[in-house]
């Protein structure tokens, strides 16, 4: 199997630090020049019709798409440590904060990156500024609402890192591509990004 | 456990379906009047900061929301039928189609509705009239990309009726309240819609 990436983006990263945390190595990774629109090309959109990155592309030719889905594929192949779960308790709990911080935070990091800046440049086929600027606002309450959360909890969701906390780092990644800093008064989100950068993970 | 919702959405709709998928009798449906705000009082918000619906709220007071955290939690409970997959392969192509329903159409209508149209009337605090009907643009997309997927097939992800069908109902019911049709040209979509509503499910 191989991975298609574009290495710079937040997506990827999450896909890169998944495999780290789990401790699966040697699958390589093929670059796509997004800013250069290879992922528009017809040899990538036969691998992912929606152009997005990554994509997982299996020994039989299959491909697998969205960052979560490729997640999942790995969780369910090598159980072991668990980002996803065991229990269904956990399991909901977990899913319910990946999705929360990747809506409020990750889409809205990268809505302000596609509207509110040049974003991809001529790539960019519709662009609206006020949007844009109205998702930085979001961003900046949604970095507010994970600090209220993360008060008293090492990780999102309780004493054991998992996928939400990957989705977390990868979106505040964006941000800081962006030079959008977290506040100084966001204490308890300060502290969880110096915990989870001093991961071998987070520089895979 | 009871669930809390507000029946006429389309998240609470997804619940409805699976868990009449599962087979899962009984659980009691507490309605929370979205139009007059009840979402955003403080004894909804104590369940879900987040203030959407549906919430699950089990035995002892622990909230899961998230419509996706929700079923994840009755398919860990209860995995038969399997509507989330059963192999690595089958769970990841499932989540990745449920994803791509879910961001290409669920939300561009949903963004439609909040933004395009009056939405919820006073309670929209933000509305972008430009940016809602780009997204009805990109509905229309949405709704081709998905015709061309289902050529061929019964269901969204093959032979086996999934999550993905349940979300891709979900949207096509919002954008059939907003009275916006799925087109006569698009006969696989509209072929497998009338399968999919000759479901119990659809009417759960």
């Amino acid at each position: 199997m191989k991975i298609h990436e574009f290495k710079a983006f937040p997506n990827p990263l999450r896909v890169r630090m998944f495999l780290a945390e789990k401790g699966i190595n040697g699958i390589p990774f093929e670059q796509i020049n997004v800013p250069e629109g290879e992922h528009r090309e017809p040899a990538y959109l036969a691998k992912n019709p929606y152009g997005a990155v990554p994509t997982l592309e299996l020994d039989d030719g299959a491909c697998i798409s969205e960052t979560i889905a490729i997640c999942r594929y790995f969780e369910e192949l090598q159980p072991e440590p668990a980002l996803m779960g065991e229990t269904p308790r956990e399991k909901a709990d977990i899913e319910m904060w990946q999705r929360r911080v990747e809506q409020t935070l990750n889409d809205t990091v990268a809505t302000y990156f596609h509207h509110g800046t040049p974003g991809l440049g001529s790539l960019e086929s519709y662009q609206n500024k006020e949007w844009g600027e109205q998702n930085l606002k979001r961003y900046h309450d949604a970095m507010q609402r994970l600090d209220d959360h993360l008060e008293g909890r090492t990780f999102m969701c309780g004493e054991t890192f998992s996928i939400a906390d990957i989705t977390l780092f990868s979106g505040l990644y964006l941000g800081g591509i962006l030079e959008i800093e977290i506040p100084d008064r966001l204490t308890n989100l300060n502290r969880w990004r110096k915990v989870v950068s001093s991961r071998p993970s987070a520089s895979a």
